[in-house]
């Protein structure tokens, strides 16, 4: 890890505070939508999309799963914030993607001493696990029946493509 | 919920694609950090801390929790992806903050139809959740001995304060 990342964010940010807008952006989002996706580096979501702040929840952890704690948060989105669309994006490249849940634990044990029976999320075919994801939020009793959309991010050129 | 957010979403993708940087950016986020904040549409996470893309995991949640789902996502990037350093921003003006959680999981039954015990981590003490978001991460068993940085991001000014 490169030294001094953290101060560099710290000293990144008095600039960022220098030209800051400080017009009312509502808690709401604009759009009414929420994003669940993946938490990979290559991701810039509001750059990908044409988001602006203020304008979208974004959902993200280690694949873009529909896992409990993005249903939690996808309940607080459309009951406190008023949401009433989801879009699901994984992406190409994803380091779930063929990922060995045994070797990731063995690794783990290796490297904190800690034998563990955490599951991953691991995958073998992109379109399938998004059309999973869709259907959990589909079938998800505590969320609101909205419009919910199935995509893929390509990391080689950026596009968004529609999995029906 | 404005018409079209969807399709204007995948317009704005195609400009997007058009301007694409075809660079070989690498899995591996370059600056070793994971961030882990929450899912509110105010915060820019990349623009706000001065990264690019390339440069770190971004985990978000509703209140930027440090729940199982997190910790599965900071496995898979230490474990696969090597990051060394953890930043946990959680922000002002949260919709977690102060909320009741008993009135949301009756307003959740009153518009779907269906009773839940579900737990949304509403919180009282903005400092005081940071602290025990970084104590769990801190000693999660599953997870490397690596620096962990409690902050908090406001939304009015766009400043991230530490909290210590």
């Amino acid at each position: 890890m490169p030294d001094g990342e953290y101060e560099r964010i710290l000293e990144q940010n008095e600039r960022f505070v220098e030209a800051f807008d400080r017009s009312a952006l509502t808690a709401a989002p604009l759009t009414g939508m929420a994003i669940l996706t993946c938490m990979d580096a290559r991701i810039d979501v509001e750059d990908a999309l044409g988001l602006r702040v203020g304008d979208a929840h974004i959902i993200r952890n280690a694949g873009g799963l529909a896992s409990e704690d993005a249903i939690r948060s996808l309940v607080v989105s459309q009951q406190l914030l008023g949401t009433r669309e989801i879009a699901v994006i994984a992406h190409t490249k994803c380091g779930l993607h063929g990922a060995d849940e045994a070797a990731l634990r063995q690794r783990i044990e290796d490297s904190t001493g800690t034998a563990t029976e955490m599951g991953f999320g691991a995958f073998q075919d992109l379109d399938a696990m998004v059309r999973e994801q869709v259907e959990i939020l589909a079938t998800e009793p505590a969320l609101l029946d909205v419009p919910i959309h199935g995509l893929v991010y390509e990391v080689e050129t950026g596009r968004l493509r529609k999995v029906d």
